[in-house]
């Protein structure tokens, strides 16, 4: 299947997007509409998104490196991605990657269907004991603290820099790193349901 | 006790800073700096915030005026808010909000010691069933879903507005709202600890 913004699955190994392997979303559509009400997310910042399509795939790879180095200079970040050798897992960290750096495209482009929202749980769980590791076969912790799912997120909405000098006016820049950031943050956010308490979603 | 912020304790109704009736953290001060580092905090914004004490001590108020405007017009959010009849219940909503805004000005303030991390799990703990309605002796719902504290992030966190005209260089209201981004996350993460399956924070 192919459309505008590419492969509906690239052939990235574990990228289970629209997929059955995928995880089912418990969040309704309806809960979905509520929580981008929330956010202030509406058409216009999609279509700010995705009318940068090429920004976001010339600058995906970028971004991640980007985040990885912050990621790398920190040992409680890093940790995460170690093996059982207390090392940094280089295979479990380069499978990851492509599924990160086509991450960003997606949340760019894709619209937020049932397809995406199973995604998102997926991603999550991925995150947590339930699934950790398994996609890849890897040995590294068995979750990563939601605390650094959370605190990471003004590194990865500080985006600017990476719409220079693509984008000249600096209310444009300014404007598309709002979009991104309501957008990573619904995205945090569904993952975030996997670690929290039964009924305090 | 007194200081450069001001009494340590306003006179408001349940604002346990500094109490010993505030819960303590379980969040080390060494857990506390490794958060900081990965956010990207540094000294820099916490002067930055403090050097505008005055802006954040005048626009508080409006600041929890216009958070709480987007949350009235959403009935997902205004009804964790609602007694048992299902209509607003303002004596709640006035109580909170004394607290709410005082927080505006402690996030630009307060240095995150012991005092300010126990304080931050307390906060955490009246948005869950173990403290809601409990300060207060109300009967809104027993929580606040994580979700929603968490999609409100890009909310309180897009504060230009209230930057204009005090601060008239374009480039150092961006730097205050990064600043106070970084503050908001911070707290906003520490809050989350309660509602975090055990071991997952």
């Amino acid at each position: 299947v192919t459309g505008a913004v590419g492969p509906l699955n690239p052939t990235i190994p574990g990228y289970d997007f629209g997929s059955p392997s995928s995880a089912q979303s418990p969040i309704s559509l309806e809960d979905l509409a509520n929580l981008e009400q929330t956010l202030g997310w509406t058409g216009e910042d999609e279509q700010r998104l995705r009318k940068h399509i090429e920004l976001f795939r010339s600058q995906a790879e970028r971004m991640v490196d980007t985040w990885r180095a912050v990621i790398a200079a920190q040992p409680h970040l890093w940790q995460w991605f170690a093996g059982p050798d207390g090392k940094p897992d280089d295979t479990y960290k380069a499978a990851v990657k492509r599924r990160f750096v086509q991450w960003v495209v997606d949340v760019a482009t894709r619209p937020h269907d049932q397809a995406w929202l199973n995604y998102q749980e997926e991603i999550g769980l991925r995150h947590t004991p339930e699934k950790k590791n398994k996609t890849d076969g890897r040995h590294t912790p068995a979750y990563v603290p939601l605390r650094y799912l959370l605190a990471f997120l003004p590194v990865v909405t500080n985006v600017q820099q990476f719409f220079d000098p693509a984008i000249a006016d600096p209310e444009d820049r300014t404007a598309l790193e709002r979009s991104w950031t309501k957008a990573v943050h619904l995205h945090i956010t569904l993952w975030s349901r996997p670690y929290t308490r039964e009924g305090l979603f």
